[in-house]
Parts: C-alpha cells; structure tokens; sequence
C-alpha cells in the first residue's frame, strides 16, 4: 500500500511525517515493513506483513529545491504526485480552469525523479501537465487513484488521451473506489467496479490497468478540510465533492476495509478476466512498474 | 526606493531580510527611513533620508499560507511581485514556455493583498497572468522595473496590451534601465533613455509611466546565480541575459549610482514634457499610487 505522507506539508513536516512512520515500523515490526523495492515488497508478502511504500501527494516537501529529490529518495520516499489540487511551480492542477503543462522546474523534478528512483504520479495533476509528464518521462509513471472520464466525467479522472499515452508510456492507473469518482453500479457491487475494470482495460490495455481506490481510514471532516483548504484559502472547498455533497462520502460496502480486497480477484474472473489477467491487475502491473522505476 | 528583500527565500529566509533592514535603519537612522506609507515617504524626503519600501520579487515569503499575507504587511512590506522567473502556485512567469493565468489561490492572494495594502508587482510575471491581475486586482497594480516590449522585444518586457490595460487599472509602469532589457540609444545617453520614456507614455498615458531602473549594487556573479537559478535547477541560465551575453552587464554611463538619477529631471524636460509632466513621470504617478495601496 502507498499511505499519504503529505499534502500541502514543506520539507520539515515532511520529515515528520516520515519519522512516524519510522517509529510505526519499530513498533509494529510484526505487521509493516516500509518497502525500498520490489525484493522488499516480496519479503514483507512472503513474512505476512504489510509492504508499505512512502508516498506523498504533492511536491511541497522538496520546497522548490532539486537537490531535495534525491534527499528524500534516499530517505525511502517512492511515490511522489507532482501537484495537488492547486498548481504549483511544476505545472497544473485537475481543478484549475487553465493548466499551463509541465513548467522548466517541473521538467528539471521529473528527470530527478527519474534518477533518483522515485515514482511520479498524475493522480490530481491537470490533462495537460499530465501528457507532458507521460511523454517527457523516461521511465514508466502512474495514476495511483482516478478513473476513466469517459466512463465518469469528473475533473479528477482522466481523459482517453491521457490513458492512451500511459499505454505507451509502460504506466499504469490504479482504478479508484472513491464514491465521488466513481461511477455508482460500480460502488454499489464489486461486480459493477469489475465491469468497470473492464472497460478500462479496454482503453488502457491489460498492462496498464491495477487497482488504486483512493479510500482514507478513520478520515474525518478535519482531515478532509485539511486536504481541500490546506492553508491556502479561508473560503469553501469541496475537493472532488460538491456544495451537494459536500462532506465525507460512504466507501462501498463491499470494501469497509483493505481487508476486503480479496473479493476483487474472483469478481474480475467473474467478468471475463483470465487467471493471468487478475494477477496483472491485482499485483503483476504494479510489480513491473515498481521494479522498472525503484531498480 | 524598492529594495528586493527576496527572490527564492521562504518565510524564515524573508524575516531574516526583514530583519536586516530593520537593523541597518536602526544603525543608520539620519539616512534611511522604512517607509509604511506616503507620509513616510515625505517626512523621509524632509528630513534628509532615503525612504525604503521592502519588498520581494516572489511570494515564496508566503510559503502558501494566505494568513501569511496579512503578517507580512503589518511587519511592513510593501511590495510584492506575483511570480518571479518562475511560474509557482499563482501563476505564470514570463520565461515560461507556457502562463496558465492566474491560478486559485493567485486570485486569493490578490485579494488579500488588495485589502491588506500591499502593492502587486507584476515586473516579471507571464502576460497571461498579468492581464488577470490587471483586471481582477480592485486596486491599481504596478509593473515596478521592464520597458514595452513593442519598443524592445525581449520576455521581460510587457506587451501593449498589458500597458494599456495598465492605464484603464490606474496603475504605473516603472522604465528599466538594465541593460539585458533596454534599448541599446537609451542606454547610451539620457536623452535617449527619456525619449524611451516619451514613447511609452504614448502607449500608457502620462499617469502610468514613471522610474524603475532595476539596477543591483556590487552585484557579485554568485548573486546573479542566486537570482537565476536559486535551488530550482542545476543546468545554466541566463535570466534575461543570454549565452552571447552570460554575466553582468554595465550600468549605463549616465546613471552609475541612484545619486545620478537628478540628470532625468532635465532629461524629460529636453524632450518635451512639461514641469507637470516631468513631475508624475519622477514621483507623482508612484505616490498617487501609493496613496491608493497604503491607504
């Protein structure tokens, strides 16, 4: 799993947050092993523990500094997003009206990230900004939560010529369970969410497709406003929800818990999907992407 | 005069130039005077002393925090530039390939700025943006230190339709003298730099064109590299020079120190402009907008 370290945090708070999850380790050494790679990653699943990757959701952490890149890598960071909900000195963001693409400093970031290790997500970055990345990036990027827009228009998932170009990018998009961008047969059964696998597949291809959801444990309005508002606004921010839906949304009930997973691999066989088919979806396509980007 | 307290620094970096200035006024007290508003712009310029507006040249200070807006106005700052070469989280810079406008939160901070009297520079920001701002910004906004780029083509220098969107704002443009970024016969002499000065005022009216200069003291090359490259980048950059012409550059002969600056008086009068004329280009037209920003 890639847990969120960081939103809207600088450098410090990043290392903060990066140090509890150090003492969550010490502590719980039975059950999390933070992952550096793959060969960890296999270590953790073959000693029953959780493989946790450090990840962050936006680029505030290295404070506009290109030698922070490799700082962090070599703290263990291995997931990075590159912007947020707002743009920033990298590029665009999904929820502004107008994204400028991938900025000079963001084309310096993403070939640091490049060799340094980390891997770079599209999540909430803007279409534009997005393709630019897939195409200027040497190596493999993701989409770690989102969907399909033609599937379930919303300024959070992602347009067909983005996923096309992540197809030949060798990335991968991390199908999401979050009701605000999901379609709601596919919230309502796991069924209706492996339907909708499977049309992604059909735009992205069998190799670029994995599971994401985008869920929060124990999530309260707090936290949600400190995901939307930061410290960037005193005004009203809905983040992917809306002034209709403004608050915390139910996850679907046949996911109360990562613990549920499980269900996904025969509800994807359910659907059509060969036993090769679910392994690259459920782990095979996240693995290739991770050995070819951690090394 | 509007020293710049920052270009790259964030908020612990910007007290601390804060901080500096407010010693070298404690340490010199008979010659500089730390001015909060237009009337301590005129006891300064009665009293003998030289009244300095701090200022930053981005909003790096801010660190994203809107509060931080509001702080650094009652700690008296004055003037702050949007974007410097740079695009960041408001919006575009005029070396970007690409301006997105101004971004969210470039529209929050325009608006507590507007409301918290500090003056917006847009010296160094994208085109695109600094329309927005021209338009959107309830007070007038300034374009502290660039000439038209109609007279000299170059990315620093602002288009026509900023100039005249400028005047409809109530707003100033300060003519540069920086060599990079000005005519090479207004370098030469005054005379040519005040028939520069003439042209514009055809483009921006009489009551939007004034002095910026934009000229450094004992600029060393490792400040030129802080300002061109600060910690975004490892590769070479120009700035506004470029590879034919990579470092520091002269001051024009006729303007070796602020001490020269008196020869414009008689400059403006040469060629053409009358005493009232002469009188907004030198001080006027900053203190009306002064007066309207300060409050």
């Amino acid at each position: 799993m890639t847990p969120t370290l960081g939103f809207w945090e600088g450098t410090i708070e990043s290392l903060d947050a990066i140090s509890q999850w150090r003492e969550l380790e010490r502590s719980s050494s039975d059950l999390v092993l933070i992952a550096k790679n793959v060969a960890d990653i296999t270590k953790a699943h073959e000693t029953g523990r959780v493989a946790v990757l450090l990840g962050f959701q936006n680029t505030n952490l290295f404070e506009d500094r290109i030698a922070f890149v490799e700082l962090f890598a070599d703290l263990g960071v291995r997931v990075v997003q590159l912007t947020y909900n707002n743009q920033n000195e990298l590029g665009g963001s999904c929820y502004e009206e107008s994204d400028s693409g991938l900025s000079r400093f963001g084309r310096e970031v993403v070939r640091e990230m490049n060799q340094t290790g980390i891997l770079i997500d599209l999540s909430h970055v803007g279409d534009r900004t997005t393709l630019d990345v897939v195409r200027f990036s040497d190596r493999p990027v993701v989409i770690t939560h989102a969907n399909a827009a033609s599937i379930f228009p919303h300024k959070r998932n992602k347009s067909d010529a983005v996923l096309k170009a992540l197809k030949e990018n060798g990335g991968v998009i991390g199908c999401a369970t979050y009701r605000n961008i999901t379609p709601e047969d596919a919230c309502a059964t796991v069924q209706g969410w492996c339907e909708m696998v499977a049309r992604t597949v059909e735009i992205a291809g069998i190799d670029h497709v994995a599971i994401g959801t985008d869920e929060g444990h124990n999530t309260t309005q707090a936290d949600l406003n400190w995901m939307r508002k930061g410290r960037w606004t005193r005004g009203v921010q809905y983040g992917a929800g809306s002034e209709a839906r403004p608050g915390k949304v139910a996850k679907p009930e046949w996911l109360s818990s990562p613990g549920d997973l499980g269900v996904v691999r025969d509800g994807l066989a359910a659907v059509g999907f060969s036993a090769e088919e679910v392994q690259k979806i459920t782990s095979g396509n996240w693995l290739r992407v991770y050995g070819a980007v951690f090394g």
